[in-house]
């Protein structure tokens, strides 16, 4: 397999921590998001999206959207597993997978602070977007964990004692809150579920600083 | 099961399609969105994003995030499915239905143009947002269903003869780009899908003007 990614873009570092949890070997070439390498018809042809991760498997086809990457490889490589087992389980630690992706990533990448610098505003007027979008998305993602009536949520991650699809969307989102300046303290639950995280070498190996196209 | 959602959220309208496909009965509450009562205190309690919808189980259990939950009835009830068998075709399901909620729904949902308007611009300027992040994105969709090598995409819905996840994104965000008066005619396998769903009383019965909240 072959992944597209970007050092620092968060899609590409969710599915290289999938990659490395999983024990799978791939193939790692990069395309330069900020020079626009996404948007070369050749990358096109890849992900008519112009985004990356893009997961080429050996049989040609080609996956896009980081999520739905991830549980293909939960599928294709059961163990260890992602997802929990009970449905309303999988539910939930997919709904705060989807909140960071959706509501906070997807609102505040690249290509949106390129949009808000298009109606005329600078790169301080895009950075406090970016704050304003991941500050409020977080505060509700810390929510999301709290303890529920009747059951108390169990750590160190975001979802028990094992690392899963929500938190392999936490740790890059909270590496873009502390690029970004978001301040932290009101969300002890995050922050102690990244912690855990990043103690693992799974996470660590796909930490942004530590691909071969890091600047 | 409660069912909260507004009539004119794509992310209600979506799971509205799922539980109507699955035969799933649910009562039905209402937040007005343009009231802000989705942020009110009691709406906040069960969704801390401050969105809709929010599915109630019987046993208390709230579950958010339009996706996940129709991930859910497709466990709980699976038939008939949302989802098709192979891990292959189950991620280009995803990845369509996550292209139309992260890139293109939640970057011109209602919180985002009050967004863009708070920058200081008009109606219109947010309007245009909206259009430009619809078209651009659908765009995109409309070259994931193109026929792979090896391979001729069988319709007329999103993935083959019978509706899934992809359309029940597809569908509510088709509704938008027709509101915000998106030119389609480049986008024809969208286009032909969304007719082929429309046609069905799953889908008929949840669209935005048959809901009792409609105003």
């Amino acid at each position: 397999m072959i992944l597209w990614g970007y050092w620092r873009s968060s899609a590409a570092y969710r599915v290289r921590i999938a990659l490395n949890l999983k024990g799978l070997a791939v193939e790692h070439r990069f395309l330069h998001l900020r020079r626009g390498e996404q948007c070369a018809a050749e990358a096109l042809a890849l992900n008519p999206q112009g985004l990356v991760p893009a997961l080429v498997l050996d049989d040609g086809n080609v996956l896009t959207q980081s999520l739905a990457i991830c549980e293909y490889l939960d599928e294709i490589q059961p163990a260890p597993p992602l997802l929990p087992h009970a449905p309303v389980a999988r539910a939930r630690v997919r709904a705060f997978a989807q909140a960071i992706a959706a509501e906070i990533h997807a609102v505040q990448n690249l290509r949106v602070l390129n949009r808000v610098k298009a109606l005329g505003h600078d790169q301080a007027a895009a950075n406090a977007w970016a704050q304003h979008t991941i500050a409020e998305g977080l505060a509700a993602c810390e929510a999301l964990l709290r303890d529920r009536p009747g059951s108390v949520r169990q750590g160190p991650f975001c979802f028990g004692a094992a690392p899963g699809l929500a938190d392999l969307a936490l740790v890059p989102q909270l590496y873009n809150a502390r690029r970004f300046g978001v301040d932290l303290t009101a969300m002890p639950r995050l922050v102690a579920a990244d912690a855990a995280c990043l103690a693992l070498p799974a996470f660590a190996a796909a930490a942004p600083e530590r691909q071969p196209d890091a600047e």
